[in-house]
């Protein structure tokens, strides 16, 4: 009988890591919906077709070699068989391949936040190759000395410093914003945006219906974001655990929205929609770092901050004349360190030093290989497109179709 | 080995709940792409603005203080903190937020109703200053009064009177239709809508893959809604309730999609889409009040009771000129109060008296107040925006930004 | 204490059923916004009319008869009442009610097939009789033959022939795809697709992001369909299996996705959205028929097989001019066929030889069964709609309303 309440904890885990897992795959499909209605028509099919190649590519080069380098194990998950796991069954409290299935869906989240960035003039197959070594190398290799525990460089464990990251402000949301910025440095804005005399000229989405339900999509993804990050659920504190991070990835979310909208508002004069997804997706990302120690009251604070910060961040960034159509750079960078940095304030376990160092170790890693790859591709094969395309749009060059062929009057 | 017994209980419980929450969170997308599509497109913005500003103030409201005035316990989810829940922990069978984050969705869906009712004319602002006070004020305390099992103002208790509503139909659908109708009142109806000599104009919806996409979701989030409702999965009993609600909810709305679909054909020559949606949300409102007791014939059939009955309320409705853009108050209001009166036809534990009482309590109080809160803002602010502005369309006037900037070709 | 243990599976299995049910439920979501996406704007309102109604219809028929033909047990699901189950309670393992909901949700994606394939073309009420025949009949009694176990009309058991079909390539898919099959071949090509001297003419779908979308969502809810087909989870063993099937299905997915991308870069030189979305559905079906056993990689490569000749697929049915719209034969049909062709690489208890015969006998049931039924249709009532409506399309004929009344610029 002892056996079988093992076997029933150890179902109900691996049921709540794939459900979460299921959400998180899903948050891929928030991506493409997000950046399609954020970016213009004529750029819509190949930013979809970006958006599911990387998911799919990201689940290839994990399979391939980033698990085994973030976890160790096997490449190809040679140890994970279609039987459930050889050796070490005994031992585990939830199903490899369920562990497997959870984080995979994890790299493609911080590769989709690449995507938005450099979106409406980047060629689609250097963006695929970079997305190659992400999944595979980059991205691996900082989640080793996070959740994988390893030294960084042998030098120093992150854990020792006092660094808490419990689902990925930094080790999935900044880092994905790091690769995302060393790619738009080295692309530039695109034509138009910035003109001469330092104006800022808008260019606005061509779905915002489909903006808003990449938000939805992305809100709901989240619980299993962070929900799953508890990595359990079969006992009452673990199942605690995964309610207080529902509620507050709930509240975080609808305080970065409020907050947004209210100083878009003070700012623009009107409700600006935009601002407002952004702004609950900057509450996901900022109480993603801790959603289990904050109360309901904490996470809704926290998320408002993020909301408040995005909104100067897009406006600071495009000050800089840093072209992000979607403002994924401020999303996921700029609050993802947030995130980091709100940690101790509810988290006793983690220290301020520890959230820096730990930031600084994601951003460089991240950041400096990402600029040596976007640049070894566009000494090789380019990574922008050629201005008579950029104006003619992306989608009929890149993917041989429209995706609104008969709606737009151009 | 009892105590393990009861871990896993709490947990599969709690999981439960988390996940049926999740469910009924993804509602608030139904709503809002159900609504984006069957506006225009020129107050699109606006209404996805609405929809996602709502759902955040209902999380921000319900957790400040209606959560207290509903079922109890202080005010800020005080007594919920991050490691769990203080005191009372040990009677408790799930986690204290798991209960907050399923409850706290269902007042986002009772609003949402009201932000398609009202579309297409009413001010931004005063509309969500009207979701502070109804998800804050006016829902929690028609919710002490049924769910809480507070006494009406002290003076009668519903549930001794027979009253029965298991997932809302009354307590949330009708609720959310109330608040709508004395807003739709005070505001009248969009210019061009009614012709001098009685003649209804159709106002076509801008997108239909839009609002079938709303109604899909809904409906799978409904077997959240409903199926949450059961409030408890670890048994066999229960777990037979929560597959019963699952399969009736499925069947009402299939029952009531088929129905509305045949009566518009009938009524109109045409298999008319947007009749059809509202049947298959039809079906679920009526099913509502009571999933658990029926057969699937009998879901299926009271589904299709609510079919017609919509097609038939959302014509009615046309002739006394209160305008519905999304045919909201038929919906939710007069199937949900049809869901009421179905409850007593399976459930013993119920009465026709009860069902009435309690229908007249929830929306006296929910429609009066409505009323006041409503004249007050049309007082101080005004609800309605100018003529020139619904002529414009509300997106450039309350927004800033259009929702199809490329596509429309006015 | 012992009973406790035998609850706690029994709730584990239940909502397990439910919650992939749901996922499956959301397919028709998924079905629905892909047909959406790939056919022209004048006959999108019809599509979704089809999508929506057929799977009422589906819910409708199954529960009228198509349950009892294929499992045995009354009409009308007598035995499963509002109060769980009478008899045979003690027995099962799970809530028959939850089997209910879980099998009825496979009738509709086996019809959800159909309607791309004869898109734009077909009216809508004699593809409605269809359905009902489809979902009340044709389905149950291939489902009564393989899943329900019965003998092939007295004469030959599947089983006992080596034929295993784990979640549904051939019954599901190819079945769907054989009636597809039937219903193009009787109702020819659209008006302008195939040209005089043997060209074949592109007709783009008028919205990609849907189009997209939907393969999004049948992405996600294929976890339920594959995953919920181990039909338990609450063991270490069958939790394990379920694991496997949803990193198995996803690593199809994406295997089938990067394939069909590459060889259509070969092909066409361009990146081709709607073969990458393609190649993602075939790799999901090239799985579907045993996720259970492959490894990781294997399941890979089984996808990227499915997403190979998924693009040859098209473009050879094409040659042969036969219409399909959304490539739904190929997708589902020739690739189901591989899926069933692959099992015996990795399942022992299968054989080609099984394998071969099985889906011999679904399809030539599906397929001549579907001939007479769609035969007596074009007898009696006509199939396809008249040359006029086609070319204003049908939204307006069947429907009385387009999908998009502001954005199209004919």
């Amino acid at each position: 009988m002892e056996n079988e309440i093992f076997q029933l904890q150890y179902a109900l885990d691996t049921f709540y890591f794939l459900i979460c897992g299921a959400l998180v795959m899903w948050m891929a499909a928030g991506f493409a919906m997000l950046e399609a209605g954020l970016v213009r028509s004529k750029n819509t099919t190949e930013i979809l077709t970006k958006n599911v190649a990387l998911y799919a590519i990201s689940c290839i080069m994990y399979m391939v070699c980033g698990y085994a380098i973030m976890y160790g194990g096997d490449i190809m998950l040679a140890t994970i068989t279609g039987d459930g796991v050889t050796g070490a069954e005994e031992a585990a409290t939830y199903a490899p391949s369920a562990d497997f299935f959870f984080q995979v869906v994890f790299v493609a989240t911080a590769m989709s936040i690449v995507s938005g960035a450099v979106a409406e003039r980047m060629k689609l197959w250097a963006f695929l190759a970079f997305a190659v070594v992400m999944t595979g190398f980059i991205y691996p290799m900082e989640g080793s000395w996070t959740w994988g525990g390893n030294a960084v460089f042998g030098m120093y464990t992150l854990g020792d410093l006092g660094f808490s990251d419990f689902a990925g402000s930094g080790i999935v949301h900044m880092a994905g914003a790091a690769a995302a910025l060393a790619g738009v440095l080295l692309l530039g804005a695109r034509k138009g945006k910035y003109g001469p005399n330092g104006q800022v000229n808008a260019i606005p989405g061509a779905n915002l219906p489909l903006a808003t339900l990449g938000t939805f999509i992305l809100w709901m993804g989240w619980f299993g974001f962070n929900g799953g990050s508890v990595l359990a659920t079969a006992s009452v504190e673990s199942a605690n655990s995964v309610a207080v991070v529902f509620m507050n990835t709930n509240a975080a979310a609808a305080g970065g929205l409020v907050a947004a909208l209210a100083v878009a508002r003070i700012l623009f004069g009107k409700a600006d929609l935009t601002m407002a997804l952004n702004g609950a997706l900057a509450g996901l990302v900022a109480i993603t770092a801790e959603p289990s120690t904050p109360t309901a009251l904490q996470a809704t604070l926290f998320g408002a901050v993020g909301g408040v910060l995005v909104v100067f961040s897009i406006l600071t960034l495009d000050k800089l004349k840093i072209d992000d159509p979607v403002g994924a750079i401020s999303v996921h960078g700029v609050v993802g360190l947030l995130g980091l940095l709100l940690v101790p304030v509810t988290n006793d376990g983690s220290s301020f030093s520890g959230q820096i160092i730990g930031a600084l170790t994601i951003f460089g890693w991240v950041f400096i290989t990402s600029l040596i790859v976007w640049g070894v591709l566009k000494a090789v094969i380019g990574i922008r497109v050629s201005e008579e395309e950029e104006y003619e749009g992306v989608d009929l060059s890149e993917c041989g179709m429209e995706a609104y062929p008969e709606f737009t009057t151009k």
